[in-house]
């Protein structure tokens, strides 16, 4: 017997780190394709110190020998920042369009990752590929990266179209080439699709969609309209937006600087790969301090708020040479990702007490997003009237929404999650994968997220860390203790240290205790003492380090 | 000469942590009074392990002496919260309507301040107190909680009015009483302003405030529409919203839980208090288990995500006896604050996966702001007609947006942020205070902003920590090295603990460092070593405590 599955690892319970598995043939020895491999982001609250989180590959790793090609949506973090964790296991058949394949190449000779097998592959000119029981095409899509592309994917049992990230705007195809929207979908539509994999990001949004368009105009006009110099920051990959902001500033009689090096990347990328042409000239940093102010346009990384980008740079002072000041502007033609807010407010704080007129997307007028929002979805869902709609791409609360609002028109739809398998022709979930999760990376080491790590972290963080050395001499008195208080404050004791060295003296002057043959219940009891001192010193229950040493 | 002044020491460059104060006088010598002091909340990213955040008072503490009296506009925690951290410096008069003074006596009594004076006042009933120089009395207004006021603040050189967080709406005043909201201000406005200091919170919404009105009927369709049990969650104190959701539920014919330390706390101030009438009968949780689940509405904490509050604990499974399942309903009937949005997230995913039906504000049909929009802003400008415009409670983002709105409109406006004296007769900037900033409270003790305790927190949080015992004994070879990791991952190395002591052994046994007698280079050195193995073998740079014993 064969099945047709489908197998989220990430991205199906949260928004960020896609990877999706399909398979075909015998139980547990399916053919298989990876779609996407893409990493998500660490915060403060869940994951401090965490660089990336990635979806756990155990199953993958197990099941390498069976996976016939690995195919990328678009160039996004969070559709193709691990495929270097993928490729550990094996130099796998990569499908990718031109500035997919590059960025996907970038990272690939980062890791040290020699000779990828990486196959361009041109959405809307009618390639197809086959891939193991496999035939994929791919539908040119608009996304907020260009060069994005739904897949068509022809299987035994019938036609599934995974839509990966898209939008259903018309009319902003001005960067990459391709057909246009309805046209491309109604020819995927051709074939009865037996499931529609699709994106779930904005399911909760209750308008329109709006296409780039929207904002061009209001975009021109601030450009037109500011007098000192502008810094416009947007996400470096939606080249489209890139391009008209600096085309916008060109007009206006503005010198174009890029300032950021995800900036610089993605344009040169852009530029090379032939997705982004007819870019106005750009000077160097160094090239431009000259000029009048108000003759200068400056295209900033950071609108997320990341401390170390362009944006925040200037908030903070001079970079590359450039400053900000009264009569300057900041325009942020870009959204808050959740979780940013209180970063991207500090940086735009700073830029407004310094006198910088700081335009925000507060009404939609300097933003649209990539996505399709609900009417949109439920528009395509007519288009392609599938057999069964799988939302994907979705917190747990985006996905049941989507699949509510499928059945609410009439379509079949299951929720499958992360780790649970799909048998695509009944519509059931078959079976569920163990240990599927999400695996951190923290400096230069992949680890588990069920490590003690994290958990250890955050207790430093909220509660400090008291380290304690406790030695013993050979001489009946040679007692020594040494305390050091990290993250901790008090102002009930003049040392808090001295307080924590003075508490472990008088446990130990206890014979009892001192005689103690048992370290472990020794350093127990001393972890005891230590804790109800700061406790009630500092109202904290900081981690405690008992170090012993005896000769 | 006397000067009349106008000095914002919190809330002015953040929403949250309000304290302003006026005075009147020989410069220096003015006498004073206080309106709020409020506190606001930490964050993991910058103020990690604090409980809360409230404006330093250094300053006040300087001059208590000549503080005539406190006026609190409301019960909000960001205008109260810290009143009893200011009445650590001495028993001042305190002035609130009934609401807020009875949430001011609840937390001096808290922190065993006895006697305190309050009064309190009706606003809408022409009361009028004189407090040294100034006449104050009251204006009530519209907030997202009853018994707010606004202040008008006769002084010798003329009319101030203190608006607090206010919003325009007309018809809303189903709890409390007092004027309508237009002839109350018109009132106001017969002698000439001078100055109005004004709530800037919501300056960026563009579009006109809606009523409470404006969402009743769609929280009860959803309440008389849902079919198992219904938990609604909102502000505790949105006593308005808590009561129509109430009363929604009962109407419905279900029985009406509080859930949540904060929801039965504020309803039963609102009820001893009289600001909240005709709320339908409670029952105990205990008392409602055996109900069928479509005759039950629980009233619930948690609204921000918060981790210990009755939604979120519903989120994990029971919660005093209830539990959410498959065809039950969590209605969530407020706004996300700024920096909760994940933890927020966070329960309503785990609600969603368990089949609950969640319900958000996606479309403003669920909640109401508390605050005036932009327009709304206007209209009180053009109501008023000050003198002057002074933006108060806000980023300085918001203030600079408020002051550029008045401007537009012809008004004169200045910004005038946390620790900046403004002359409020020349509208000009007098003087800047010294140190003006925030205070923490951590556990039990009260800690500058500017201590290196957060700074270490933070790196403990990102980068773990090492702590490390060297004994040196009385014989030549006694030398003991004991390491602990805590926040540390590592593939690389069997134990990272034993690589680490290794790596201090070479280190010491190398002559020249074992007899180093300056044990603060020995303590530099061995920190260098360890730092550097820790980067090479996880990429992180913890924090490294050395702890040197010798006999």
């Amino acid at each position: 017997m064969q099945r047709l599955i489908y197998l989220p690892l990430g991205g199906a319970g949260e928004i960020g780190m896609n990877m999706y598995v399909y398979g075909y043939g015998a139980p547990g020895r399916e053919k298989l394709i990876v779609v996407d491999a893409g990493v998500t982001f660490s915060n403060m609250e869940t994951t401090p110190g965490i660089d990336l989180i990635m979806p756990n590959m155990d199953w993958i790793k197990k099941r390498i020998d069976d996976i016939e090609g690995v195919f990328l949506t678009h160039a996004h973090e969070d559709h193709l920042g691990a495929i270097q964790y993928l490729f550990r296991f094996a130099n796998l058949p990569l499908y990718a369009s031109r500035l997919t394949a590059r960025m996907a190449q970038h990272k690939l000779q980062e890791a040290d990752i020699s000779d990828p097998q990486i196959k361009c592959v041109e959405p809307g000119k009618l390639d197809e590929v086959s891939v193991g029981p496999f035939k994929v095409s791919f539908v040119p899509v608009s996304h907020s990266i260009p060069d994005s592309m739904a897949l068509i994917i022809d299987t035994p049992k019938g036609r599934i179209i995974h839509t990966g990230d898209f939008k259903t705007d018309l009319d902003d195809r001005d960067v990459g080439d391709g057909q246009l929207f309805s046209s491309a979908w109604r020819q995927a539509a051709k074939s009865e699709i037996i499931a529609l994999v699709c994106d779930s990001t904005n399911i909760h949004v209750p308008r329109l969609g709006r296409p780039e368009s929207n904002i061009t105009p209001n975009l021109s006009e601030i450009i037109n309209e500011a007098e000192g110099l502008i810094a416009a920051t947007t996400f470096a990959s939606n080249i489209a937006r890139v391009r008209h902001l600096a085309r916008a500033g060109h007009k206006a009689g503005r010198s174009v600087v890029l300032l950021g090096r995800a900036m610089m990347r993605m344009v040169n990328m852009a530029i090379e790969t032939g997705v982004l042409s007819g870019f106005p000239p750009l000077l160097e940093p160094h090239e431009a301090h000259h000029l009048p102010r108000n003759k200068l346009l400056l295209l900033t990384t950071g609108s997320q708020g990341e401390p170390r980008s362009a944006t925040a740079q200037l908030s903070r002072g001079k970079f590359r040479g450039f400053s900000l000041e009264v009569g300057d502007t900041l325009l942020v033609s870009s959204k808050t990702i959740p979780g940013n807010e209180l970063a991207v407010a500090r940086v735009l704080n700073r830029l407004a007490a310094l006198g910088v007129r700081v335009i925000e997307d507060h009404n939609g007028q300097c933003h649209v997003s990539g996505h399709a929002n609900r009417p949109d979805v439920t528009h395509l869902h007519q288009l392609m009237s599938p057999k069964l709609v799988v939302p994907m791409h979705g917190e747990d609360r985006h996905l049941v929404e989507h699949a509510d609002l499928a059945q609410a028109n009439g379509w079949n739809s299951v929720v499958v999650t992360n780790g649970s398998v799909l048998d695509v022709t009944s519509g059931k979930i078959c079976e569920e994968i163990d240990g599927v999760g999400c695996d951190y990376l923290d400096g230069n080491q992949v680890m588990p997220s069920s490590t003690r790590v994290i958990r250890d972290r955050l207790q430093l963080a909220r509660q400090g860390s008291v380290s304690i050395a406790v030695s013993e001499g050979r001489h009946s008195d040679d007692l020594e203790v040494v305390c050091k208080c990290v993250g901790l404050f008090s102002n009930a004791v003049e040392t808090l240290e001295d307080a924590v060295i003075e508490t472990v003296y008088s446990r130990l002057k206890n014979d009892a205790l001192r005689d103690q043959a048992n370290m472990a219940i020794l350093e127990r009891e001393l972890t005891i003492a230590v804790r109800r001192l700061i406790t009630k010193t500092c109202g904290k229950k900081p981690v405690i380090n008992i170090l012993m040493t005896t000769f």
